[in-house]
């Protein structure tokens, strides 16, 4: 098997830590709410809202307004009321994620020897003052707002390739998700699963399947730096 | 006048030196071939090709692509055999381009008060390439490949406020040539003028307007970061 040129990243879950980051946010902003369950509504409806897009049952959406949207419906389910400016600072709390501890620094070890790029279905704005906020040294920002498609869509998957002008092969899907990675694979790329196990926050653990399908299994990023020689 | 949040950087000619570039590059690989011509005619078909797309003469076409059409058409003007593995490498030279002496340093103030960002006409696979290349530290890399627009049509500045979710006079562009900049006005930019004298070569200099227009003007990055408190 010969090395990828290009490491595309999943973002959230995979590189930063979202259900700790929005229970902190929530908690700090919304007295006696329970940020863990907080956190966890909100993103139960991030899929169920992008296949609505995906669907074409709804237009081009970009996260920020998928988020205001359930965010909008979460405060309205917990009967929690909060004006306008904090509901728009408390939306941008994705755009505030912490990377997980050996994030940076894995990172930096990979990007001496390949190019680190995101595949993220986060928009672009979110993606870069994500970036400035946690000091992630990517070498592209590749979000599916640039291809107008969501992943697991092939679009984005492919996409990447074409924007580097390499092979599907040469480029390899980074993520903590087992779905995410089946459909890279199966357009060809190569694949690293990464174990956050702490992604769902202490109430949720995800069972994992035969994770000899991937290219690379690693509990963290230096993990991956590692076995690929960085 | 507010300061900015986010900076747009043109790329060809105000980040990187394009004509010593391509003529170092050109001599390296053509024996006898007269690099400093040469490059100035590579660059003098990039207006026209881009003028085909943005007119809707020729469908979207990126840069790396537009390179390649012109490369083909200067070698058989100057009369060059040169095989395909060559012209592939040569058009990459593009991928390639040096900063100029000021600009990771003046980059690197810059960026710790402001986002940047590149606005560019290049494709995003040859922005990431040369930003690796060369070491420059952006927050964000957009490309009229994003926008399905080259400049100076405004869906391009206009295009960066939108991805920021910010105002149009909260994004400043940088660039060595008035027309883009006087573009970015019109859009309710602010602008910065970079004064980038050997840009075309020892054999051309182009004459300056009335620069009191744009809201900096700078001898280089460094004098803009001074202009700016970074």
């Amino acid at each position: 098997m010969t090395l990828p040129k290009v490491l595309a990243f999943d973002v959230f879950g995979t590189v930063v830590d979202w259900h700790g980051s929005i229970w902190r946010e929530a908690e700090a902003m919304i007295p006696g709410v329970d940020g863990n369950k907080f956190a966890s509504a909100w993103r139960a409806g991030y899929k169920p809202a992008m296949d609505e897009v995906r669907t074409g049952k709804r237009g081009w959406t970009k996260i920020d307004d998928l988020h205001r949207l359930i965010l909008d419906r979460i405060l309205s389910d917990f009967g929690i009321a909060l004006e306008e400016a904090k509901r728009y600072q408390l939306n941008r709390a994705w755009h505030r994620l912490a990377p997980w501890p050996d994030t940076v620094g894995g990172m930096t070890r990979l990007r001496r020897k390949f190019t680190l790029t995101t595949l993220s279905n986060g928009n672009l704005g979110l993606l870069a003052n994500m970036a400035k906020h946690g000091g992630l040294p990517w070498d592209l920002i590749l979000s599916a707002e640039v291809f107008r498609h969501y992943k697991p869509d092939p679009e984005t998957y492919l996409g990447v390739a074409e924007i580097f002008d390499i092979q599907p092969d040469e480029v390899m899907l980074v993520a903590a998700h087992e779905d995410d990675l089946d459909a890279a694979k199966a357009c060809g790329l190569q694949t690293a699963f990464i174990e956050r196990p702490d992604e769902y926050g202490p109430d949720m653990t995800v069972s994992k399947g035969d994770l000899s399908r991937f290219t690379f299994a690693a509990s963290d990023f230096n993990h991956l730096a590692e076995q690929m020689g960085a």
